[in-house]
């Protein structure tokens, strides 16, 4: 770190714990306990120090739960709450079944195999990437572990159509397949309730408003402006950036070359298939039969260490999923603490009265556009769930928003906004870095994604969800 | 692997479900409720899969906690309890809180410290290796985490004082070095309330029969004992190895050496030393102040974390500490639930009535003896305290034995049993594997230090514990 970054990350160190000790000290406003108050002084300037990059999410909420803590503000039981809580409890073991495809080969092989069907054009490649990562996105609550399946997938599909960054290197076809890397994860993030780690948590947070969204009634909601979406994507894509190869019959021998030399399928694939199969059922039967979603995830992880196919080594390697689970679980209790304390409410009361007047179709509009703008501002698209959603599902509920459409164009908002800048969430990265994609482009084709899907989940999706909640 | 020992392990898994399953299906002994007999099936064949290498015990954990959840015998809810339990939060943190004082050189230039003071004869050396143990011991919830910083010490000692595994390297020094940092960890352990990932643990199950027991109190119960088996153990094992040398005036020398190359105490080093200090004395303070215990911890990680002394990729590192997150949690869970089923009153009744007739001296001396022969079987110390401590504390209060000093004979005999055999702690692994210990030494001077322990705990500790609990 240069002299420069640590004086600057000093200043923005100072800036959120002067914010936090402000806050505090300020007098408590009338209508909410104090301690509602100080929990959101310290809630935040959490959030604010992730977004200006004060400090990174693991440390903001260490400090924060240790100081919520440490002056009483939450009793221990409660401040713990959120690591014995199942849809936390889920993502994290998910997280390391998700480990179980990358390892096995068997995500790979199936991107190969819907490359050598369907990527005969250019176009067609780009469909490809949409629908590999629309199949296996189920198995995968980490967009970002999904997009480190996905991107060397891209890459080598870039690379055997002649693509790189340079000149006289086809640019815009690498542009294009790179960003449509990007763009799919918005969607395919949104198809499935199971496809990205903020959307069971989204649902618990909905839980807590009276809605019951669960494996079946997501897909069912997502399935027509996520598929319209899908459909049309890549198709602006290709216009917008215009690649300069429109044909690739060399992909699809590639591909069958790649799947050649994997021979059949191992053991340990099948393995996988098998156990991946089993749990997506279970999970879209859990309802139904009145068994836990969580259960069933640590009996798939159950097998796959049984098996071999997951050893202990791979779970040692896998830290950065207990930072994730600390993090969650730190974050989920105090935004749930916040709420149950009153506060959420209050600031709904506040907000809802700004918007006042509003016929509630108007309000609604207004709530959705402002809840994809503001994420401009964040880093992580759960911290921006967490400190968000909630408070936005109280203020439509306050001004006669209907809530069930409304919570879920704001779930599917939280995935398709990840577009909105390269930081928008962590799964854009290998991507971003990938030297294929300037920071214009990023900028640029983000902006234009999220207002295309913008457009689509209100044009499409809104009245489909109005249909459905009849 | 090999195929005949894949072979032996489908056989020793093959046992395994059978003795589920016959579990499950044999009739529900008469006075314990049908959930409580399916969970000790449950429990029972997984700590047995472990003791018998059938499976790992993350994997056991996993799969017992699916099936507890699936068939209904327990709650979700309070399946998932134990990870929000304070205690194991505690443990998971200062595990990566532990991490920290090795990754900045603090660990190895407090043990050169101590051995350019000692370290003068053989004698000495052995006698460092205990205080240097001991001293840092407090700060290590972990006693694998410390043998990991404990045994390059020992190594480069070794090295220092012309020690090898070959002929004419003196094998005998090698052997008494090694041997001793095997040792010093079954006190070392003993003596601090967070020098083993058990002992809170521990506590916490005794909090269930009424005793409370922290910092302060573990301390002043084990203080005695433990530093008279401290002062007499390097002398035992001196006399029983007989080294080839008994001088080694090099050793200070070299140690003064490797601390001059060092340089003065580093920034980081400092603000280990500091965090380590503030969190030592919270903790001593805790239960006066009425401060949480596992807060503290999450205000060490979150300084060390803002300090840059601990990054994010060293979290990342930690996927160990979230494996044993979660067979902790499980198994923590499972006991304590099999527990509130009555099943521990139950099995300490039928035990009871066996050793019935016993004096109330006899019993305790019976339970303390049996309580470590018994971790011939275990491979984890915390698997062996999950499954017996809270029968044998049940056992010892139905035949009149005084509480608090059974608990704690009970608890220290937890660490100290680690040295019965090679694997009967992980904590060992290092030193086993060194090169200087045979199979035949680890198991002979294991008996001999457990033998000797126990011997002074029992002859020195218990009326020392009798007279705490006047």
């Amino acid at each position: 770190m240069t002299a420069e970054s640590g004086g600057k990350r000093r200043v923005l160190r100072a800036i959120v714990v002067g914010l936090a000790l402000a806050l505090w000290f300020s007098p408590v406003p009338e209508g909410i306990v104090p301690a509602a108050w100080r929990l959101f002084a310290l809630f935040l300037s959490a959030i604010v120090s992730v977004v200006i990059g004060a400090f990174p999410i693991l440390t903001a909420s260490v400090l924060a739960l240790a100081a919520a803590v440490l002056t009483g503000v939450l009793a221990p039981a409660k401040a713990y709450s959120g690591f014995a809580n199942g849809t936390i409890l889920l993502i994290v073991v998910a997280f390391l079944v998700a480990r179980a495809v990358v390892k096995c080969g068997l995500g790979e092989r199936l991107g190969q195999a819907v490359v050598s069907l369907f990527g005969r054009s250019t176009l067609g490649l780009g469909y490809s990437v949409f629908l590999v990562d629309g199949v296996i996105a189920p198995a995968f609550p980490s967009n970002t572990a999904r997009s480190g399946v996905l991107y060397p997938l891209v890459l080598s599909v870039a690379e055997a159509a002649g693509a790189g960054p340079g000149e006289g290197q086809h640019p815009r076809l690498g542009r294009f397949l790179m960003f449509s890397g990007i763009a799919s994860l918005t969607v395919s993030s949104a198809l499935w309730f199971t496809a990205m780690a903020a959307n069971p948590l989204g649902a618990e947070i909905a839980r807590g408003h009276g809605l019951n969204i669960g494996f079946g009634t997501w897909l069912a909601a997502s399935s027509v402006p996520t598929l319209a979406a899908m459909a049309l994507l890549p198709l602006l894509l290709y216009k917008v950036i215009s690649p300069e190869v429109r044909t690739t019959p060399e992909a699809p021998r590639a591909a069958r070359r790649a799947l050649e030399a994997m021979g059949p399928l191992r053991a340990q694939e099948k393995i996988v298939a098998a156990t991946f199969v089993g749990m997506v059922v279970l999970w879209g039967a859990a309802a139904t039969l009145h068994i836990d979603s969580t259960a069933i995830a640590f009996l798939g992880l159950g097998v796959l260490l049984t098996t071999g196919v997951l050893t202990l080594g791979d779970i040692a390697k896998e830290g950065d999923v207990l930072a994730t689970f600390i993090w969650f679980a730190v974050l989920f209790t105090l935004s749930a603490e916040l709420n149950a304390l009153g506060f959420m409410g209050y600031l709904g009361e506040r907000l809802a009265g700004a918007l006042g007047g509003a016929s509630p179709l108007v309000a609604g509009l207004i709530l959705v556009v402002a809840y994809v703008l503001l994420h401009y501002l964040f880093v992580s698209q759960t911290a921006h769930l967490l400190a968000l959603f909630g408070v936005f599902l109280d203020v439509g509920s306050k001004l006669g928003v209907r809530l069930a459409p409304l919570a879920f164009l704001l779930l599917f908002a939280t995935n398709f906004f990840s577009a909105n800048t390269p930081q928008g969430s962590s799964a854009n990265l290998l991507f971003a870095g990938s030297g294929y994609l300037s920071q214009g482009d990023l900028y640029r084709l983000g902006a234009l994604t999220t207002a295309f899907n913008l457009g689509v989940y209100l044009v499409v999706g809104a009245p489909w969800l109005l249909l459905l909640s009849r």
